[in-house]
């Protein structure tokens, strides 16, 4: 039944996501409601890429990449490859070549619940991959599955076209609708957080700042 | 239950902590008997660090970190924050905020058997954790929990005071009234290592240098 | 019943080791037809290593380490240590001063499916090891293993003397027996790999330079 | 901005769920296209109970059930709660006098992707659990979640209303719109089964009964 | 340093230890303010024993039983004997003889952070257990251990003498001077239980029979 | 390369395997010198069945069972089906109908390091499973495998025609050469146990019974 590319996709506009870049997953996670955000297994395979783009959807069988191959093709500018197996595999679907391919296309970088390779290869030429595994086992090329369809990905649904965030904290996925609204959140949560800063650096202490001694004493807390 | 913040607490003395810090972890608990290890899912968040201080210990409910801006003002110049859960939870419990608020207070890291977040600036500012996982996941502020108790932590036993020394190789706790004991064993056997470690140099083998064979043949080891 | 130690092995030659070296996991994986490979729990302890070596197996008890200092006199120019406890055990079993003694030798490295500590250390010196886990729990000699029986690390067979390779991508085995013609299909695979590269750099598609389309077609894939 | 509860929902017909109830996790799956199936964490707390039903949706907060009180209320003969945490967690959420009062309004069971307890005493009763963990720990009664919203439980998205089967094979759900669907595919699957397995019992192989031989042989399998 | 034995210990009074065992441990982990449970992958190796009984601590080295035999001598009746390894192991401990042994003596079962084996012997005789792992790799007797000192076994800090109760839910450790106390607690929480499950099975609902509309209307609940 | 079946290979006499499947895994672990264990996480779907027979290998890409298919015609009276995936695969190879045709010919259970379904099926028909984990997973029949070449599967080697013996307690491969071998030292090991069994039941200690006090003078064992 799987076997659908989807070619045509309503994007979050690019300025959105840029704007989206500059915070960061923990700060655009609270922006939005505390939603969005895949599982913590999904870790980068080199520390310090912060990427926001747009979702391509690529649903795979276990230990089959045919439809990334796929998918490429569907690839525009600012675009992140989302890709989620049908079933959990941590094959070793993704490395340096595809890659190479998708930075011709401006593709951001990889979101895969499953295995990547070309570790080194990949840090070299900059490309930023989050996996749950890093693993050379290779794939086949047998089956279908689908390219922008919505799909769950590490616990989180994403839509095509919606906007993802990654950074060192894992991945977190905003609704192309909210996209806007979230980023202009998130652009308040930094400003009211700078201003915290500035009374943390100073020395003030949280429970003055956030105006919590009333709330501890009410519920009991008690110094010995 | 919960609610309980000690204020006055005993620590182990900072020249003894600062002692400790050359060591490492692996001598330390080598050096006290082999006890005190944290279990090894306690990752550094970022690699290089190597700490010791004294331990302010906090108890958490799971994903509510609300005891930790209490603990903060508890912390003097050379802690070490020790945050344990009372239930299992991966959220994310500490960022750049909460840190930067330690650092103004002298505190030199963080152990969470935990989630934190905010790791790339957590690592610009040079601040440690070792944690159990990375996680953007926030949490809220609703319940007690206590400050500077004994807990368990990562199955160590800890109380408040105790010396911990976190690296590469994970967190060891010291007790505080063993730490200078602790001290001059982790020196006595680093002398040790260093003679030991000329002869290797040398080219001498385990095998002569421990005086083994007698007792591997005894055994019954045969070469074939 | 354990306890051999067999002195004299034969080593796949280190001209066509060397070989090896230069192509990384994920390709002389492929090379073998995907056999060989350890499982992905096999992690390096710092990234960016990558090397080829003899492989020198030895079996150790949970928690003992005598059997390693008994290897290190068999090891030579171009070895690599690969241990396997016989039950599963994550203790720190290796750390800097047997490495200290196994580069005196001319070793390359240590493939272990258990513990090392000492992890800082080991980066200062340059001695990599992939290991399932990084712990300072020390280990005993007590009780005996073998050295250069073939043995199960990780999932795979390895015989003494059979190549080793290891990058951030994990570990691979090759028999001694075909590790010529394993290197010679690397390097036949890299020379196509490198002109499919230069395609994709162009902008051309894996749909093309594959030729997928046809069989996509055939198995009922549709654009919408 | 958590706190919803949907006090209307729209149900899968009780009579397309008990028809699905007879064919097991396996077959419904099989016949919607082998989508809609948690992951295989999900595991029954006592084995031999085959149930379906419609689902009503609860998110909770990590070791916090009071949305679990608000859901009883929202419930009607013939569903079955599902439960997903905001973040993981594995404490009890549920235990048996929330069992008792679900029995009391005609639910079939629980699914939650985290832990309950009173295991014992939920098999005394029989009532159904499939959950991620056994955990005598408590939770609390602080902070909102949402009911009857969609939500991803165990990596499923799942409606409200949405149809769930479950037994010792897992979990799966069922769209609402799909369900007499999804019902009459499987009674044909299982048609077509029940010839298959007589046509085993006497002894026919399924190379021959599902005609693979020509496509084995086309693939190159030899026999020596 | 290892290798003591401590002879004399103070027991919890056998008339409260059988207390304990007719509440289980999730009531009895409330009784005490949840405090003292192991963690959750602490399983019985079969399932519907509940019991309780007198800690007698056996600290062992990774994959050595040696100690239980010493701990066996050290046993009366109505204990229960509790192991954990001094660095992770599954190895299998014990099994069907050890289990003869310390029924002899009037012992009521184990706990163990490790592996057992002979299941199915152990579930003939009926002789329960609760361990991390089920595993037919034996052990070795070389090192020692400690009998009769604090230890702290999956996560709980257990004292030699401590109640514990154990059944399909977990295992929780009373503290010896609580045990009393904590027993009364745990009979009046199943009282007010009992009121409760009488006012469910009547068809109440848990929003009102603990009053919580007023509450959730406070935090904001909406019906919608 | 994969895709090559073996028609013929050499057993272990069935009379051999009998006597095998009388002594469960741990005595024959224990008879063989504690080698040839499968990994712990290889469990029975049901509990109670212990079996012995000879081993027919299936190694399957991940997620495709057609080899099974293939390996049914190569049983006979006797056998146990040993399946492992080339990748590190859960998901559901196995159910109902491939056991009816296994029975068919008299194969006595399968051992398969991924998934299996229709567990409540299966213990219906009495087969039984050792598997990694339950899913309901499907697979496809694209890719071919090997049947009967030597395979390693949850860590042991497994050559066509060895003795597998499975019970509560796990898997244990015995090389057909050293079938008979192993068979007489359970034997003779069950017969020394059952003279312990009988010793403790008359209360004597293992202390006494494996003569153990000077040993643990001599290791500093000391009573206080």
């Amino acid at each position: 039944m799987a076997g659908t590319v989807v070619t045509r996709i309503e994007r979050t506009p690019l300025a959105t996501v840029d704007r989206l870049a500059g915070f960061g997953v923990a700060t655009v996670h609270e922006a939005q409601g505390r939603t969005g955000l895949m599982q913590s297994f999904m870790r980068p395979i080199w520390p310090g890429a912060r990427i926001a783009g747009t979702a391509v959807t690529v649903s795979v069988p276990p230990a089959d990449n045919w439809m990334i191959h796929v998918a490429v093709e569907q690839c525009l500018e600012g675009d992140i490859l989302v890709v989620a197996p049908t079933s959990p595999c941590d094959a070793g679907y993704f490395g340096e070549l595809l890659a190479t391919s998708l930075i011709g296309r401006g593709v951001r970088g990889l979101v895969i619940e499953a295995g990547c390779r070309d570790v080194r290869e990949l840090h070299e030429i900059g490309f930023p991959v989050w996996s749950r595994a890093v693993s050379a086992q290779g794939t086949v090329k047998e089956t279908l599955g689908d390219v922008n369809l919505p799909l769950i990905c590490a616990g989180a649904l994403v839509h095509p076209g919606d906007a993802i965030v990654a950074d060192d904290d894992g991945v977190v996925v905003v609704e192309r609708a909210r996209a806007a609204e979230v980023a202009a959140a998130a652009a308040a949560r930094e400003e009211k957080e700078a201003a915290n800063r500035a009374r943390f650096q100073r020395g003030e202490l949280g429970l003055d700042v956030y105006a919590m001694r009333d709330g501890l004493k009410a519920k009991g807390l008690r110094y010995v």
